[in-house]
């Protein structure tokens, strides 16, 4: 085809398909990012690649809470002014993020990599559920989990597994409270939320 | 701060920064991509990099129509299979792509690289405005200029500008029609669109 060369060639249609693997960013967000790319100055484009690389060459996940880390064990397991009696599990080392930016936990983590999802594919073999076990069952100072998934049937069906699991070995097993948003409208929440919120109500 | 170290450190706040710096992307989308990125293959991701950085190295701006392009002059300006007659003035390499992908225009193209918007500092000099004019006053073979910006204020008004500084040369100047866009609702056309649909009507 003679129009072949339009697209400017090779390296913009294989930069545009590199973007649309990513999530979020269809076909239209890839090729628009392609040619912000293109008239970007050159350092600003090597800056972004040398980030992603560096990435991939730094960080790597802690082998005792799984959360990614340049150092092993991370900061957070070798913090002494951590309270080790608690660890607090999640399903993404973003949660690990959300959490620390409250300053409301001081306990450890443990990421599981995810949630029990049949209909992709995903069994508790594929997560860190396992290495948990055997973390609780070496370390005789943990007092509570806190089982902080996500707050959807596959977070609430993780948490389940997760709990039936661990219960034997005797340890305080909490979750966060369900309840109403902070700076939300009662009229707009949804059913669930909102029978979760009476349920669940604190003295005041 | 010890919370410091929670992020797995410098390399990931640094890439979701990287990320921010994207149109379109914000701090969540960009710490989501970040994330997405740690999970990823090694090799995906050195892929990702590479590409961004043979955009830069390999693709140069064609000095005859300021298309993008990896050879100088361009795929198009050199195919002599192509329409010479006719050339194309459009505002970005990503509506040469949109045309080329119709096949219905088999010219040349001019790409003038952005609008004429002093709300955002950018005047004709700024744009390859005067280079069109160059390339005219050069090229007795030129009979028709279509001035493909896009139906918008700034793309009118650049079109305007353009109009007037090549009408002199007494070659035809057309614009793309204006009218309902198929595949619509004309009950869900813009009023403005509407009567533009009817004032360019055509025979039946």
């Amino acid at each position: 085809m003679t129009n072949e060369g339009s697209s400017g060639a090779a390296p913009v249609s294989r930069l545009a398909d590199e973007f649309n693997k990513l999530p979020g960013i269809g076909p239209k967000t890839a090729q628009r990012l392609t040619y912000f790319l293109i008239r970007m100055p050159e350092e600003d484009a090597r800056s972004l690649a040398e980030a992603i690389i560096a990435v991939k060459e730094r960080i790597i996940l802690c082998t005792t809470c799984y959360n990614i880390t340049e150092i092993n064990p991370c900061d957070i397991c070798t913090n002494v002014n951590r309270d080790q009696t608690r660890i607090c599990v999640v399903e993404e080392a973003l949660d690990v993020q959300a959490l620390e930016r409250t300053r409301s936990f001081k306990g450890l983590y443990h990421v599981l990599h995810g949630v029990i999802s049949p209909m992709n594919g995903v069994g508790p073999d594929d997560l860190r559920i396992h290495p948990l076990l055997e973390r609780l069952k070496g370390d005789s100072q943990v007092e509570e989990i806190i089982l902080a998934t996500n707050p959807n049937l596959e977070g609430e069906a993780t948490s389940m597994y997760v709990h039936k699991l661990i219960s034997p070995l005797g340890i305080r097993i909490t979750r966060p409270a369900r309840g109403l948003p902070v700076g939300g409208d009662l009229e707009y929440a949804d059913e669930l939320t909102l029978s979760r919120a009476i349920e669940g109500r604190q003295d005041f």
